[in-house]
């Protein structure tokens, strides 16, 4: 057994500890008298705050408690028990499953009161369980129903499989479409690189075009196709790779407002995933464009602002991960021209306007290279 | 050069011939005295038939001309005579593009008129281009906007990429995440493979669920994962395992009317794409499940049909590529007992349900293994 099963080995066995005293707590409760209870922090949005120094979100100090004293409470926390013997067997046998599984295989559990009614209610138990137990869901070995994103670039890693440890440059080891993000990439450990910064892609036309146009051997930089809004396993590789071998983060997508939330999902998590933000969240990530600017300045192709546009923009003026200088003057510049661009409206100006032109004169003017 | 560069050389110089050999026929048709025109077949519903022997879709003998004879025409075809001359020029330069970078490139040509007004509109001509050249998109080196499917198992091949040739293993280089297909699949070489079938998987979960329980190497199968509707990339593979090596392929999805086309989609084309059929169909195709029957005999939990998985039932009993014997009494039975299921579903058996009862019984049904 090699250092990184050893390593594997503990994690799984600490989570599954976690899980363990969860249910232990509730023993504990019904030693002394108490009724069964779990105590979780309040998951609206007025108990999320956005923390200025980690520029992330948190959760706020209003916790609501799970309690057996009523019928459905009861029930509740049976179901968590149930989830938790059955991930800590998970863990135990070195498996995984999908959050959609669990809920179907709550149909084989023996006690009809814990079996799940709609996936809602047992997506939410294990969020609950991430929370509480501070094992983030991949710890739990479950894994999401889609992954998919890619990464290229001069980056050497083991990945530990089940069917062994595998080395994989990802850029002589692979085919032109890039290394395929496991579900859980920390499994992954980087054994060598010769990068200078990260570049985060939004759409997989523009990526395959960076990757054509070979910017990722020219410039080197590790590019990571975020595939649209990006999936977990996407932004914990982005905050590894940032973290652990002190790469530069910028984050290249289309100039409307549902880009925009694209570059904070990578940069400051979202109000969802509150509880992941120092798991998932590159708060040093920073946008490259296409800024509102980018369309006056280059003269790209673009369209009008829709209703819904205008309004997203605007409710972002009005998010605290959005007021600063930077966005404070692009988005103003948005709602004053009235305009979007996608950033492959790049191409008007000849394929190899984006790799030999737009990403050095932005990537200069923000230090990067 | 390896001899790969001179196929790949030799196929970009066909397709760029087809291309010239289309523009040349409208000077020709100047010398005649003729108004330049182009013949495409009709693209309604109406002209594009089934055929029962090959049991694909393929377009019937009803033609549309372009021609010159009004200013609208004529644009269509001065458009057409830029897009050519662009795509010769990129075939002779060995580079590709995505549809979206010719739709805003063509704001950089010299002739207003030739720009195109909408991403249709070029989508479109491309389209007709493929159809009268008889050269498919990826031989014009036109790419997706986004691909993305993975396949894992026993299969080894050789990858004509950019930065040279990639020799994979598609269990043994390869993460959990598996092999990327690349958007031009036919870059690829297939080397050497120990399969005896190909296994096409609609959903992330149940992908994952097959390669965690290590169903490739148990029974020699190659997982390609549909990710939903395939891409073209996807289909055009699967095709060229089963006619390559001989190997049967089956499709696993969810069973209900939409998996049913996605089905239908990888087996007999689509009627969108009736002039690929050809090229991306796989008539040979089996469907595994899940079937309504399956519903039944394994008890599996489920949902009612709503009103829209009724209408799309009915509309298949009416689609001659559902006539079969099969289909007639499975869908019919689907009508009957009202329900749906999820491949998932059969979790609430055991996580090892699919993999050690409900592939190897159908398997064995179907005489696959």
């Amino acid at each position: 057994m090699s250092t990184d099963d050893t390593a594997e080995t503990v994690r799984d066995d600490a989570a599954r500890e976690r899980l363990i005293d969860l249910a232990a707590q509730f023993y504990d409760q019904f030693a002394l008298g108490d009724i069964p209870h779990m105590e979780v922090p309040t998951r609206t949005k007025s108990n999320i705050e956005y923390d200025p120094e980690k520029k992330v979100w948190v959760y706020g100090d209003r916790t609501s408690t799970r309690t057996a004293n009523t019928v459905g409470g009861a029930q509740k926390l049976l179901k968590a028990v149930y989830t938790i013997d059955f991930l800590a067997q998970q863990l135990e046998e070195d498996r995984s499953s999908t959050l959609r599984e669990l809920y179907y295989l709550s149909e084989s559990w023996d006690n009809e009161n814990a079996q799940f009614k709609s996936q809602d209610e047992s997506n939410q138990l294990v969020e609950d369980l991430e929370i509480v137990s501070e094992v983030t869901r991949e710890d739990f070995h479950m894994r999401p129903e889609e992954s998919g994103a890619t990464v290229i670039g001069p980056l050497f890693l083991r990945e530990q499989t089940r069917r062994g440890e595998r080395e994989i440059h990802c850029q002589e080891d692979v085919g032109e479409g890039g290394y395929q993000i496991p579900n859980n990439p920390d499994t992954i450990e980087f054994l060598d690189h010769d990068a200078d910064f990260v570049l985060c892609v939004e759409t997989g036309g523009m990526r395959d075009r960076l990757v054509e146009n070979g910017f990722d051997t020219d410039y080197n930089c590790i590019v990571v196709h975020l595939k649209g809004q990006p999936a977990r396993a996407t932004r914990r590789i982005t905050k590894r790779l940032h973290d652990e071998l002190d790469l530069p983060v910028v984050v290249f997508t289309d100039g409307d407002p549902w880009s925009y939330r694209i570059y904070g999902s990578v940069a400051y998590g979202s109000i969802k995933s509150a509880h992941l933000s120092e798991y998932l969240a590159t708060p040093e990530a920073k946008f490259v464009g296409i800024r509102p600017q980018d369309i006056q300045e280059y003269d790209l192709p673009a369209d009008p602002l829709s209703d819904s546009d205008v309004n997203a923009l605007e409710s972002e003026l009005e998010d605290p991960r959005y007021q600063t200088a930077f966005w404070e003057e692009q988005i103003g510049l948005q709602l004053d021209i009235g305009k979007k661009s996608e950033q492959q409206a790049l191409a008007s100006r000849g394929l190899d306007f984006v790799t030999e032109t737009y990403l050095p004169e932005r990537l200069t003017e923000m230090g990067i290279i």
